[in-house]
């Protein structure tokens, strides 16, 4: 399964927010087998979101869009997956629900706070005010990390993939030294190799089978001068 | 002016690595009047890359293409923006003449570690090895961040806009109750708004007029409750 992210938030393009939940939901994909293909940030606009969407839907499997959902004039996006859908945006009847339930009067509620595009599942927000969506393959999440984080946990089985095994190996060499063995050792085993300079090399091996990908990650570690060999460090 | 950021990795795309050079970019970009449009973070594969390239070419007035320049076989950015640009790949002589100065023999260097897309003007790389380029409208930095911020560095000045004006207000209310006030400072000052709640919510003010944004940094001070109003806080 190939997915893409679009993050939307003028904040993130202006650098005043590392995009971490970026991060977050391509870890939690990529644990599920699924291989994100694209992150792409747009900013808080309708024609921009609705663009990145209808673009993505076309390719991948399924978008995820995060950020935009709240009460205020920047938060454009569920109205734009509407735009990308050609579906109206219509009051929910569940999320309104919902939100009573925790405790809302309809009084209370920002006018539209329960407008999802026509057909829309809700997804409840355990943690903040505004619901996601799940229409078609596009989930919506909120922004906030702890609202977001919830949210896709309610969707997780949604997306799904092989299961890739992985190793590292981490090489005290330059990566130019390490050319040979790296060439040796994709021709030697089924494996895919990524090559990741730092301070040292961390070398990343994954194939779908955990005995080719150990014996691969082994056959290395015999060949390359490391300080941590073994050590599955992500730093 | 208008730029893209196309970051290139399957270890971002994995969720190996949290995005601080999009980040860091998007400051540096913004500090300079710059609006980033997008951000892309796409995979180590030619067309992949060489198709964002040539897409947001022709929207924004530069791409800054990061990651994926190095000897190893999954660094194969330098020739995906060859093929967006529709320019053979050839040695530079001066690129290899930096090298050669900083104590690398022609002999020792990873064959094609000087190649760059033909035409191009190199970029010295001051930490590592592989050189970058700036070449018509694309700028191509390394992914190693000490790297790739010196280099950037040395383009800088090609990046520039109309200076804007920030202020931020913090306020202690939800982010709902906020409605009215923030219609209204955007009614009666010539201010962008955006809104960013957390455990408090965030209010950024932005214009190019440095009093009209402290006019309306101070009118809306004045009206909501807020814990640290005045302090500028991007944590």
């Amino acid at each position: 399964m190939e997915v893409a992210i679009v993050t939307v938030g003028d904040e993130l393009l202006a650098g005043r927010t590392t995009n971490t939940n970026a991060s977050w939901l391509c870890e939690r994909l990529h644990d599920r087998g699924v291989t994100v293909e694209r992150v792409t940030t747009v900013p808080d606009r309708i024609p921009d979101i609705a663009d990145a969407v209808t673009e993505y839907r076309d390719r991948y499997d399924a978008v995820l869009v995060t950020g935009g959902l709240g009460p205020t004039h920047d938060d454009v996006t569920m109205e734009a997956v509407a735009v990308a859908l050609g579906r109206p945006m219509e009051p929910h009847d569940e999320a309104l629900a919902w939100l009573e339930a925790d405790g809302y009067s309809r009084a209370d509620l920002t006018e539209g706070t329960t407008d999802l595009p026509a057909g829309a599942r809700a997804l409840h927000n355990d943690v903040g005010v505004a619901p996601g969506a799940a229409v078609e393959d596009v989930y919506v999440l909120p922004g906030v990390p702890a609202e977001m984080k919830g949210m896709f946990e309610r969707v997780a089985t949604a997306f799904s993939g092989p299961q890739t095994y992985e190793a590292t190996v981490v090489a005290d060499e330059p990566e130019s030294a390490l050319l040979d063995r790296l060439e040796a050792v994709r021709e030697r085993f089924d494996v895919s190799v990524g090559s990741y300079p730092g301070s040292s090399v961390r070398l990343e091996l994954s194939s779908i089978d955990a005995t080719e990908t150990e014996r691969a990650a082994a056959w290395l570690r015999e060949r390359v001068d490391g300080v941590e060999n073994g050590d599955d460090d992500r730093a």
